[in-house]
């Protein structure tokens, strides 16, 4: 139980604070403060203090209860610790809990636009996809998707361009991809199946041991910093950069429409800005650490750091393609989330151009940053 | 009036909606939510409404009011509804207001390390420098130099990377930019007048009549979306990419510090997820919106798009190290905030190279995106 109070611990802590304080008297006589509590059980799909994606999402919800001075309780469950990561999604949309921190492409099975509302093969990099939910009708699809199965999502969380994957051997063309089991989960192992590999999906606590027996040849996970942890290196030196099945992987904390419904718009507004928050805040954290992880990899594990070639890419595009075929051809819904996201990709990542990528390419090069 | 009592009003029409759902009588025996009661002025660098930036400030106050259903009350003030654009400083720091919304490289005169805290020449992009001011040491070094002028900054937007700016000529090297008096503040400004140009800091506001009357040549506004309303296409063709002096201009709401000392833990937390979200969303309009407003100004205005050259980049890098020297050699605080962003730009730009650059240039030309 220790662990699973992590939360409620803090939430002790920040009553005792109050009592400190002097306030006691004017709480037991009107528990202003109070009156409005809000109970909000989360469970996630990640581990306990997994670094990054766990402990934002752990920061995300004390935050939260801090930000309200335990009017708002939260209670946060890690992967295991009340339901099985993947089981997460019954457990809120049937009111079990009100939240789930988790990515959405891990539903993609119930409709293939889910996908879209984490990160897609040949997709949009963060500040693209921050662009197409909040002014390009991301988050209206969104909604619209999450409410046929009774939730409502916020993005909270992105860990950005995620690496390509780790492999035992060097993958020179597509052909080096046939055969090869893989966990990667999303359209992005749709896009490896199209290749001809096999692509599984896994949670995070069950990748190691399954690269390691052997039940998996390759495995694709975050990025330098996150991958670092899990030891993949042990099994498979070969990283290959930059990820085509995950530029810029948005994790979201979704709601059970009934219960977001009920809160005041007040309360509506303190979850969002909070989600925001963590969303900013996790990717910084993967951009700040990234870098450094993965000069110790390389110094430390004797990983071999391999760029996809263009022919690999080539492949990846056109595999892509039908993927995103069946998407359209899915439903009215698959179509419309397909077409507004195509969109912003060419608008927004036009733009990107002209912004990033042309200043990046020249600050780097005059300054020999590499 | 009426203008400076846009976000009052906001707070009324809040007030009203309370009265409506029945929560008076409780208010009135018992006024809990307005037992902490602040009150919290804003003022302003930027025009009432100005699109981006204006209305991005205007936003993160009606959003911090509204978390709170008054109980903080905003008054927000644009430039000269209360004082000039660049007195914004002085109000805030003398404690006359609270707060201002402002880019911290308009105060360089007070301190060069101010610069660093909006954008400086071959600087960090949006991503890269929210991880250094958040998980790199950013954020420590802006307290320190913003506490000894009685202050305490946050992130609170963000233009993304701005476009090298209008000139009446075409620019194919740095001798073209010499004698140009030009429109381009903090230490951007510098590197011009090093290369020989004579830059001017001007609000927004004032941009226009000087450019049109020539007593201006040349401007740097912030981007597509932003400059269209400008309307500097009037006087100046020629609008050049990437701008080399701000390339992820981050703007701040910054308070008095000891007012900011003065709020409990829990205000303090919920005005920096306020600012955080603004932090995301004027990102996320810039980028959705730059790239429809460049495509009408090339289209409907007849302006000539143009990139700088790699040599006139080579002379703005060299420039730019002098500029650099400057600010280590002026004191112990500027020799500590420039190591420490450089080491971020390092870093975390090298980490750029791998995930962003290596993927958006890849995307980008497997689908033809331009």
């Amino acid at each position: 139980m220790k662990r699973r109070d992590f939360i409620t611990g803090a939430a002790v802590g920040t009553a005792a604070t109050v009592l400190s304080t002097g306030k006691l008297v004017q709480a037991q006589k009107a528990p202003a403060a109070m009156k409005d509590r809000v109970e909000l059980v989360i469970v996630s799909t990640w581990g306990r203090d997994f670094p990054g994606l766990g402990t934002g999402a752990q920061r995300f919800a004390k935050r939260l209860q801090d930000m309200t001075d335990g009017r708002i309780h939260v209670s946060y469950f890690a992967a295991n610790e009340r339901v099985g990561a993947f089981d997460s999604f019954d457990e809120v949309a049937s009111g079990n809990a009100q939240a789930y921190h988790a990515a959405e492409y891990y539903w993609k099975g119930k409709h293939p636009g889910w996908a879209y509302f984490t990160s897609v093969p040949f997709g949009l990099t963060y500040t693209e996809f921050n662009g197409w939910i909040r002014f390009g009708g991301g988050q209206e699809l969104w909604d619209e998707l999450a409410g046929e199965f009774g939730l409502k999502g916020l993005m909270c969380g992105n860990t950005g361009v995620q690496m390509g994957g780790w492999f035992r051997k060097e993958i020179n063309s597509a052909d080096d991809i046939k055969g090869l089991k893989m966990r990667i989960p999303g359209l992005g192992g749709d896009v490896m199946a199209k290749i001809g590999a096999s692509p599984v999906s896994l949670p995070g606590g069950q990748i190691y041991e399954n690269l390691v027996s052997g039940a998996i040849d390759a495995t694709e996970w975050v990025g330098p910093w996150n991958d670092e942890v899990m030891k993949f290196y042990e099994a498979a030196k070969y990283y290959y950069y930059p990820g085509m099945h995950e530029p810029g992987t948005m994790v979201a904390v979704s709601f059970n429409k009934k219960f977001w419904e009920s809160l005041s718009k007040t309360d509506q507004l303190i979850i969002e800005a909070a989600a925001a928050m963590e969303n900013d805040v996790m990717m910084s954290e993967f951009n700040a650490k990234n870098g450094a992880a993965l000069a110790r990899l390389i110094r430390d594990q004797g990983v071999q750091l391999r760029k996809f070639s263009d022919d690999t890419y080539d492949s990846f595009g056109k595999a892509a393609e039908d993927v995103f075929a069946g998407v359209v051809n899915h439903s009215s819904l698959g179509r419309r989330i397909h077409e507004s996201f195509d969109k912003a990709r060419r608008e927004i990542g036009g733009w990107s151009n002209l912004a990033e990528q042309a200043y990046v390419e020249q600050r780097n090069r005059v300054l020999g940053v590499s």
